[in-house]
């Protein structure tokens, strides 16, 4: 018998070589039936392989990640399955799951696949599914694996094999197909419920050009029809939000070959935004003690190597300028300039909390294969701040860290987020981890307290801290569910001590700060791109470009309108007159496009008795009101940063 | 007989030979008292010299800076007869006028200067300038000129007489020294009524530390020991207003070794100014018509190509960043950019003029030894825009700029203001100014007719324009009548053509706008370097980084006190609590030193009956007032910027 624990602590006993699915079936069959994976040991495991030691075990199914990637990797067996019943001869190279399903590279010879063919494959592929084929692992010596793959004539295989050792080697077949795999897999085709190939594309082999060009046919597969159906209204739903085509067509940034790739150039209705967010940082910030500061976008080799990104990180910065004999690197982060602001004064106990905050431009280098619209970029604008502060002081200051990520999150309609609290690993203190044992723990249990006392979702995850001391990735999710890296917050015992940051405390001896750093708004770039999607482009009335556009149904009412126009503007509100010379309908229709919150429609009754009648964005007629009325309704309305 | 033409365009005749003391003379004696040199034909000459044939003259006197120049340049020679005349044996290197006086570089051997012997020189110089020696001219070939300073033993003259050709060569004698010089000087010495020599330096010959270090000698002279008074007192009070000074002892900004010489940390004092003064400029730029944008610190080498700088001002950017193949620069100028979110979109006539803002960031290098506080820098905040206008449009946009020069000068008190109108030169156009004689013209006076409306003073300098058009570079004064060049403003027909910007005209023809490069509120750097001055630290309310501190007479107000601050603060007010356990006497003398324009001091009775007893910096008491009645006050003079 082998002792098996299971999560919540509890041990249970089973026969020697049971699987995770037996364990699964011990518990129920509903749950067995859910069984995509397991972990044993901290390792995904096929749920079908039998376990010969105590271990503990963690069952995955769909809602987890790696239950997901098996899922996907299975999938991409079973379409390699039915490409190579359609296609005998065709070989193939790798087949990984991906962000939003997998792919297969693979040698068609001449053969050029068409979206037809994608078709078939489907149907083919489901074929094979119905047929419940289990995933049967089975280990095998380096030369035993050589001689099939050579017998087969897979010079793809083989050369995988090559860098492979015996005790390593494993193939998965699934019906007629065997595939030389590190695995893990699902127990069965079975539980592929839902099928969609998405693409084909073209990739070179090992991703050199000089290589020869190999098919890549994408994919996606679900346990349900349902699922599946969301997904693909999810795609469709975020192709109209795409950020980079509402960002063009609402005139929100631009780039160009002459400025560089990642640069992104913010156009007036983009810096509106980015002003309007500002504005509710700083007035968030300075509600909650911050105070503000401005540092240059350079500073010397010294200072990096201080703070730690030189020379390890050189690569993720720009590359330095040269002058005087010195080396100068654009700021790939703000911490250090905030560090010696703070130290340009001596500190007391009494200046703790000192808050520092700055919408600060740092610069990375990212690969220009990796660039992508708003979302990765080379220049972001952060919505920075650190906190030097004491540890008595700690728990009171991250918990309002907490809670502004709340305000904002309401502010922008974000139902769904959860919080990735990172933790050190005690055998990798002294390598990859500060050796402050005792303040990692401290440290640890004190955010862990605070996420639970905010009632915020989080999930731990071991030996992922950053150097010096843990830290919480926020993710977030739009309306329509598409997941996005918001911010870091981290929590620092080093830093202040690399910089000599020291403050006296009340009994006149020094101590050094714990620094907090935050960024609840993240980047402008991201959380812009993150908006665009959420909100479809239309802007809720605060954060929109144009806020009101005025639209007089004939020549004859434009100085009304422009009166009208003139009346808002003096209240701070962004209006503007259509005075082209176009019929009404038409004003209307060009309007809508533009995703302006409210259109005032005015003509002779509304001019008469100084009347606008009001068009909501997308809901059409609002009825008539008087100028005054629809005024403090509209002030009010972006006073609260209302969403609707 | 030869004609004279005056600068007024009267001709008048005088005797072949006559000089421009003579001229002056025939037009009043006391106007020829005056008389410094004069320009004859566009150059500067002695007022003694003779005049053979017709030319055009102006007078030059003390209100004129070549006046000045030559005052000081003479006033070189007369240190030097007496620095002669008291240390026999002495050789001199060059004396030119600076800009607040004169200085010469002189080998005194083994002698080393002391404040006491410039008291004895000052002394001396004031007896040789009662003798009123005549400066005279004497024009001498080289061969003579070699054998005169080689029988006196001057290598340094020696050295200069090398570079210098025959017919170019002049001597200047007034009383027992002689000088070889280029001029010109004032007719005679007893011109300088009041001198004061200000300063002893080291300087390596020909600036080179391989050379011998040469003794300079300061000093200052004034046609009236009024004048001279009156230099002493601004010096004595521009150093009580330092901007160095004042911007440490206030939190303005500090500098760190590990950032870089001459990048400018805002701290969060300043960057309150930062901030005040980005609101002003946002607010008036809105009502004005413009839009903002945020562009990147960074572009490539064929951006600046295509602008201009590169290659030819290579030397005043920081070097390139060379990745993936390409050069990238740190920007020197935010032109560029605002083209290219100019070009993003097409244009028509109906979006003209399109004016946009930003308060961008540009890296200039500026070498080490000419780093100076906030004055020379090389990270600069630049109150930065560009407008595309049509030639039609110009007047009123360029007058339109003009008017915001005026309502800021009005805003910050600057009473004393000059425009430099920099003109083109027919002879170089094609060569240092863009090849459209009809577009100069039209435009310069397009430029002067709009600042004799607005009333400007302005003085015209020939062939200092821009390469693409004419510019005004503003010269402000602050209180103490110390001379800031604030910014430049420019005109541009050339830009426009080589970023290709077009818009569509009514006809649908495509035209080329014209470019308008302003930023009156200059850089944040100078500008508040020069408010620190303006002000002595004293920052109007609007701007002061606290604006009202709140001081209890005893801990037992202090709930009371901080009662008064929320409720400013909710107001948007900057307050803070002395919460110190120190004597009232105390918290109004530390709270005078920050400078913070009103202090509450509240006890018993302020907190019975809800009020406060208000102090204004500087001026002390200034009565009882209810809290409501004090923040109605403040809220009026902040939303107001009143300067008092």
């Amino acid at each position: 018998m082998i002792n098996i624990t299971l999560p919540d602590g509890a041990v249970r006993q089973y026969e020697k070589g049971s699987t995770a699915l037996d364990v699964a079936k011990s518990i129920s069959e509903g749950l067995a039936r859910k069984v995509l994976a397991a972990t044993i040991n901290g390792q995904v495991w096929d749920a079908s392989r039998p376990i010969n030691e105590d271990a503990s075990l963690k069952l995955l199914t769909w809602s987890d990640a790696d239950g997901k990637n098996t899922f996907w990797h299975s999938s991409a067996h079973l379409m390699a399955e039915a490409v190579e019943s359609l296609f005998p001869g065709v070989k193939f190279w790798v087949g990984p799951p991906v962000d939003n399903g997998f792919y297969y590279d693979m040698d068609l010879g001449d053969k050029k696949i068409t979206e037809e063919d994608l078709r078939t494959l489907e149907k083919k592929m489901n074929e094979l599914a119905k047929k419940n084929n289990s995933f049967i692992r089975q280990e095998i010596s380096k030369p035993e694996a050589i001689q099939y793959f050579y017998k087969k004539g897979d010079e793809y295989k083989l050369d995988l094999l090559s860098g492979l050792h015996d005790g390593e080697i494993t193939l998965y077949t699934q019906g007629n197909f065997t595939d030389l795999c590190r695995g893990p897999h699902i127990p069965a085709t079975g539980l592929i419920k839902a099928i969609k190939l998405t693409n084909i594309a073209g990739a070179y082999w090992k991703g050199d050009e000089k290589n020869k060009m190999l098919t890549r046919v994408y994919g996606v597969t679900f346990p349900s029809q349902k699922e599946l159906d969301e997904h693909l209204q999810m795609l469709e739903e975020a192709k109209k939000r795409d950020h980079r085509k509402l960002g063009k067509e609402l005139g929100i940034y631009t780039m160009d070959d002459d400025v560089g790739q990642g640069l992104i150039m913010w156009m007036p209705n983009g810096t509106v935004v980015i002003e309007e967010l500002e504005k509710l940082a700083k007035e968030t910030e300075s509600a909650a003690g911050y105070k503000r500061v401005v540092t240059p976008h350079i500073a010397k080799e010294s200072m990096y190597i201080t703070s730690g990104p030189l020379p390890y990180y050189a690569d993720s910065m720009y590359p330095p300028m040269e002058l005087e004999g010195e080396k100068y690197y654009l700021k790939s982060m703000n911490c250090p300039h905030h560090h010696k602001i703070y130290a340009a004064e001596p500190k007391s106990y009494r200046d703790l909390p000192y808050r520092i905050a700055e919408y600060g431009t740092v610069y990375r280098y990212e690969q220009s294969g990796e660039l992508f619209g708003l979302m990765r970029v080379r220049c972001l604008h952060m919505n920075d701040a650190h906190i030097y502060c004491t540890k008595e002081q700690f728990n009171d200051e991250f918990r309002a860290v907490n809670d502004m990520y709340l305000k904002y999150f309401k502010i922008f309609g974000i139902d769904k987020y959860v919080m990735r609290l990172s933790l050190h690993s005690k055998e990798k203190l002294g390598i990859k981890y500060v050796n402050e044992p005792e303040l990692w723990v401290e440290t640890e249990e004190m955010v862990r307290n605070v996420l639970k006392e905010s009632n915020i979702p989080f999930v731990e995850v071991q030996d992922e801290a950053a150097f010096y001391g843990p830290k919480i990735d926020v993710q977030i999710y739009s309306v329509i569910g598409r997941e996005f890296t918001l911010a870091t917050n981290q929590v620092d015992f080093s830093q202040g001590r690399s910089f000599k940051l020291k403050y006296t405390r009340q009994d006149n001896t020094e101590d050094t700060p714990l620094i907090i750093h935050r960024a609840p708004l993240g980047t402008h770039e991201r959380f812009i791109g993150f908006l665009l999607e959420q909100y479809a482009g239309k802007f809720p009335l605060w954060l929109a470009p144009v806020q009101v556009k005025v639209l007089p149904i004939s020549d004859k009412f434009l100085d009304y309108a422009k009166t009208v126009s003139q009346k808002l503007k003096k209240a701070d509100i962004r209006a503007e007159v259509d005075d082209r010379n176009e019929k009404i309908g038409k004003k209307i229709r060009d309007t809508e496009l533009l995703k302006v919150p409210y259109m005032l429609v005015v003509g002779e009754k509304e001019m008469n008795e100084d009347k606008v009648a009001v068009r909501k964005q997308g809901k059409g007629d609002a009825g008539v009101k008087s100028l005054d009325e629809f005024l403090s309704d509209v002030v009010a309305e972006i006073k609260d940063r209302r969403s609707e």
